[in-house]
This record gives structure tokens, C-alpha cells and sequence, in this order.
């Protein structure tokens, strides 16, 4: 529990004085007050987040957590176990759409095993830090021990120490685990204290009967488990995954090292509510990228009090939601640290009774005529 | 009349045929079919503008168009007229929100003088296709003749033949002018057939009594003029702008010369209804970025029928929005091409009894391991 417990106490709200003196600077730029709308807004919590007025993001991380999950024996998925291994070849090899999107956004990607049934090789980008060979079928049993739902939040902590030990500044989760989304309702239900059908989708592309076996699969994981609705560790080890544990980690540790981290669909959200459980404050250093199709995400993010970025109709999990809300994170900041002034600008403003216009000639001589 | 009427001769509708095929290739890449939601829409509509089934986005421009009203007299807006001006330096300089947002993405500013009122020097980024030093007061006539219509319209074709000749693939639009939203919303109430106050904003800021003059000065521009609805070439010339025309005149001739166009918000919306009066296939020919905070906007957007890409809240113009939507456009065409596919990368498809799900081990042989 040392490493869990640590950054348990280094975790504290984000630093909301910075945010009058954001809001101040954001004032001054060549622009009419908060015509940037939500762009505004998340400069201002990047701010309090990293307490720097001037925050950086130039390198830029997504961290993709693989897993396999035992309950996919209650024949809940539209796709076979495998395509978790397959998956995560396919990340290694550059052709999936989180490798498309993050060299898109400039992004790099790490893959995560924690906890695929196959055993990988050595490769670069490829963090080997395998729990076990998937949870058991939560259906019957609890997913995992207590030990092991401990260990999923501390690999994720670490991995978050590794990343931001290479000068990364910005972390997007992502996620692969066939059968991950029957894990996420799972928690979504208990946490949110809604009713199974409320929060569980079609995943992958299940059909009717397949939705039924999930949500009678998640019935029976409540029903024998009992997760106490308060115990993030107690829902995660019962009725979660290695992934989703993950991903609460990587939350927690971006949260006690002041990193901004940008979830991304379902299952992100899951970790998200995870880790909330543990640390609330937790949140408050969350960034939502978007809206999925898996109906359970809309009562995550109220649960959770995010407004996501956007909302494309995504269901794909990867993190490639997360990795276009970097690329919005980025461009706000940029925003915040390279406009200029009305008075670098010379340009008027609002118009009031002291109003100074500028000589247009005065200003005129400030730009460079061409060649 | 002789650019325009050939151009609105060539405008064809998109190849439709070819989204079947789009389909069939997104369909085959290495994720759950329709889960990348509206990146795979984009990615379709670009295939049946370009006419490609590998469209190209590679080099990006935005095209903002500034000029100035005569209806600013009305006092009904919050920053002085010659801002315009000084935000045309602002941009050359570098120093804007759409320069910022234009860097982040990777695309050329190019300004163009539609008509503002200040005589400016030459510079490399900056068009000079002044029409006049700004419309007249469309409270008590028309903001132009038919002439300079005709004319603002054609210097938007024309900036897109000169803008494509230097191989630019998608062109964003935007837009400053004093006033210009006075003008839009007269326009879409026009247009859009509802009452004045359902289609006006606050602009960039101004008080109750202000808007109470931008109301006042749009219903009376709306009674002396008498625009007619069905006639966007009089609506622009009675109740338009030059900067509006230009937009219009972008959007035909993207739509000419089948190159996606990305509309930016309020006026930009303004500017693509002027062109789907002239010609309505224009209008498939346009991605609308976000949805502004100008309430018109949402008017705007039904009547053309187009789904906005995302709601950040902004209220800015210059196409703040619309580099944001390219950036997206382009991820989405990235999908398309360079994706793998599921026989590429060896994954299992969907269950199903003919499912043949690979050996890992010979899979695992694809990828190179670490060194």
C-alpha cells in the first residue's frame, strides 16, 4: 500500500487563486472577453492544475491500458478474447486509430500490458507490467483479489512516473480489453447507483441477445459480489478490470504531480470514477474529451461533473477521443501563452467614454510591408 | 457576371457513389464498424467532394475576410469601427487568435481587403481586393449596388483559384468587420424567414441598449430594402457585406473547383447561405466547424441542414473555429488512409461461425521487437 498511500496524501485541489490572474491575462489578448469559450475555460484549468501561468504542453503522451477480462465467458462481446493480443501488436505496429490520431496531435503512444492472456516480448513502446492473465469472470466471483486491485492503481501510478520522468506534460488514458465495456456498466451501476440498463450499451456491436447476456452477467457480479458503493478498491477488485484499475492510477498519479490528464470514453470514465472514489479531488485534474455512444458515459460524466469537449459519436476506446481533447488542451494553451495584447497590438478596445483610439499611421508602422 | 455565372455552371453535386466505396474501406480497417462516429462521416463527405477515395489534406489554409459597415452609425456595436483596421495588423503580425490557432494546426493566414475603410500597404499576407472603404448604412439603403455584389462574390472565387493554385487541399473561412453581425443576422432573418430578435446576438459584447439599436437598425434595413428572400444576390447587396460576399463567393468556388470548405461560425454561416440561395449544392460542399454562441447561428445551421462539429462556446470569428474543424477533417482523412486493415494486422473479426481467428504467434512475428 506505500506507494498507493503516498500518492493518496501528495494529492491537493489544483491551485484555483491562479485562475483570477488566467482570467486577467486572457483579458488583455486581442479579443473580445470570453469570445473563446471553452478554450478559455481550459487554459484557466490547466493553470490551476500545473499552478504556472504560462503552462507548457509540448510533449504529449497517451497511455493505452490492455487487459483481458474473464467475464467474457458470459458471451457478452461482439469479438473474440484474442483481438486484446491482436490489439495490442497492431499499437506496437502503428496501424490502429490511436496511432493514426496520436501522430496526428504529435502524441506518443505507451502500450500497458496489465493483464492480457498472452505473454509479449520486449518492444519499445510496450510497458510489460502483466497482473495476471485476465480478471476472472466477475459473473461468479470477484474479478480479482484486493492485492491485485491495489496493484493495477500502483502500476498506473508509476507508469505515470515513467512518462512524466521522459518530460511529458500531458497524459491521455486509453484503454483495449475485449469485454472491458461489461466491466465498466458494472462499476457505472454501482457507483452511480443507477439501474444495469441504464448505463450498459451495445460495445463493440453486440446483438439483442448478446446485450441481454451482459446485462445478466453484470446482475449476477452485484448480486454474488456486493461492492460497497463507497470503497473504490472493493468495486474495482470485485466487478472491475486491470485496465480500468490502470487508468485509475494514471489518474491519481497525474493528480499528485499536478499533470493535466485527458480521460476518454467509457471505460476511461470508469477509471475516472474509480479513482474519484479514492480522491475526489482527484477530478478536478481531469479533462473529458468526449461524449460516447455507450449510454453509461453520460451518467459517468454527471457523476463525475465534467462536460466533455465534444461529442463525434465514438464508441472506440483506444484513447483516440482523448488524444483530439490533447490537441484542444494544447491549442488553449497556446492561446494563453502567444496572443497579443491590445496594447502590444495597438488595437482598441471596448468602446467607453476614456476610449484611446490608436493612430491607424502609428500602427501601421508596426507591421512589416512586403519585400 | 461572367466569373460567377461560369463558376455556378460548374458546381455539380458531390459524387455520391463513392461513399459506398469509402465505406467499404472504412469498414475494413481495424476497428469495430461505425466507431469513429462523425470521423468517419467527414471522412466520406471529403471522398465525395474531392471525388478521391484517398483524399489529400496536406496543405491547409484559412482565408479571413475583413471589411466594414456603414451600419455601425447605429451604434450598434461594442468596439469601435476602426478596430477592423487594427485587427487586419493584428493578423499580419501574428499576434491574433487565428494566427495562434492557425500555427497550432498547421495552416496559412491569408487576409483579404474586401473593404475596409483604411487604404493598406502591400504584404505577403495580405490580399488587397478592396470593393470600397466599407457599405453604406443599410438602416436607411442598400449596404452596396448589385455590382459590388456581383463583385465581392467574384473576388471569393478568384481568391480560391489563387489560393489553390499554390496547392492548398481544404480552405477554412473567416471573417472580421465591425458590424458584422448586424449584417448576418439581417441576412438569416431574411433567409431563414424568422423574426429579427430569434436571429440576433450580443455580438462582441454589447449592452441592452444596444442591442435594442442592432434590432431596431436590422428592421429597419429589412422594411427601406425590402430584400428578396429567394435572391441572394439582393439580399447581400441590401443588407449584406463585402467580407459576406466573400465568404459566399469562397464557398462557390470551393464547391467549382471540389475542395472542402470549412465554415467558421455566425458570419461564416451568413456567407454559406448567401451562396446556397445562389446555388443550393453548394451547401454539401461544407463542413461547419461549431455552433456559436450567436443565436442565429443554430437558425443558420438547421436551414443549411449541416451538423456542426462541435459547441466550444466561441464567439470570436476569424475562423477560430473553422482551423479547429480542419484539423479535424484531416484526422479524419488520416483514418482513411493510413489505418491497417484487418488482414493487415491480422486481427479476428467479429464472431461468427466462420470466424478464423489467427494464430498469436504468427502474428506476433509482425511486429519488430525491441532491440
Amino acid at each position: 500500500m506505500n506507494k498507493l498511500g503516498k500518492t493518496i496524501k501528495k494529492i491537493k485541489k489544483p491551485d484555483l487563486n491562479l485562475i483570477r490572474q488566467a482570467q486577467a491575462k486572457l483579458d488583455s489578448l486581442t479579443k473580445p472577453r470570453g469570445s473563446l469559450g471553452r478554450l478559455e475555460e481550459l487554459a484557466k484549468q490547466i493553470v490551476s492544475i500545473t499552478g504556472n501561468l504560462r503552462p507548457k504542453i509540448k510533449n504529449k503522451a497517451v497511455v493505452v491500458m490492455a487487459a483481458d477480462h474473464g467475464v467474457v465467458e458470459e458471451s457478452i462481446s461482439a469479438f473474440p478474447k484474442e483481438v486484446t493480443a491482436q490489439m495490442v501488436y497492431n499499437f506496437l505496429n502503428g496501424g490502429a486509430a490511436i496511432n493514426v490520431l496520436a501522430r496526428h496531435v504529435g502524441a506518443e503512444v505507451f502500450v500497458i500490458d496489465m493483464g492480457v492472456a498472452t505473454d509479449f516480448q520486449k518492444h519499445r513502446l510496450l510497458m510489460l507490467k502483466k497482473i495476471d492473465y485476465g480478471t476472472k469472470n466477475m459473473a461468479s466471483g470477484p474479478a480479482m483479489t484486493i492485492h491485485q486491485a491495489v496493484q493495477s492503481l500502483e502500476v498506473g501510478i508509476e507508469t505515470v512516473e515513467e512518462v512524466i520522468k521522459k518530460d511529458y506534460d500531458i497524459i491521455a488514458t486509453g484503454d483495449m480489453g475485449i469485454g472491458n465495456t461489461t466491466a465498466s456498466s458494472a462499476i457505472a451501476a454501482v457507483i452511480c447507483e443507477t439501474d444495469i440498463e441504464s448505463v450498459t450499451g451495445y460495445g463493440t456491436g453486440i446483438d439483442n441477445r448478446g446485450f441481454k447476456n451482459k446485462v445478466n452477467a453484470i446482475e449476477r457480479a452485484i448480486s454474488v459480489n456486493k461492492p460497497n458503493k463507497g470503497d473504490g478498491i472493493d468495486i474495482l477488485s470485485k466487478v472491475g478490470g486491470f485496465e480500468i484499475g490502470g487508468i485509475a492510477g494514471i489518474i491519481l498519479g497525474c493528480a499528485a504531480n499536478r499533470i493535466p490528464v485527458v480521460i476518454d470514453g467509457f471505460i476511461s470514465g470508469a477509471g475516472a470514477l474509480i479513482a474519484a472514489t479514492i480522491v475526489p479531488d482527484s477530478t478536478s485534474y481531469v479533462i473529458a474529451s468526449h461524449c460516447s455512444v455507450e449510454k453509461g458515459h453520460r451518467f459517468v460524466l454527471d457523476k463525475l461533473g465534467l462536460e466533455p469537449l465534444f461529442n463525434f459519436d465514438m464508441r472506440l476506446g483506444e484513447g483516440t477521443g482523448a488524444v483530439i481533447g490533447i490537441n484542444i488542451a494544447e491549442a488553449s494553451v497556446k492561446i494563453l501563452n502567444e496572443m497579443a495584447t491590445f496594447d502590444q497590438a495597438g488595437v482598441s478596445k471596448k468602446v467607453n467614454k476614456s476610449i484611446h483610439v490608436r493612430n491607424l499611421k502609428e500602427i501601421a508602422g508596426k507591421y512589416t510591408p512586403a519585400q
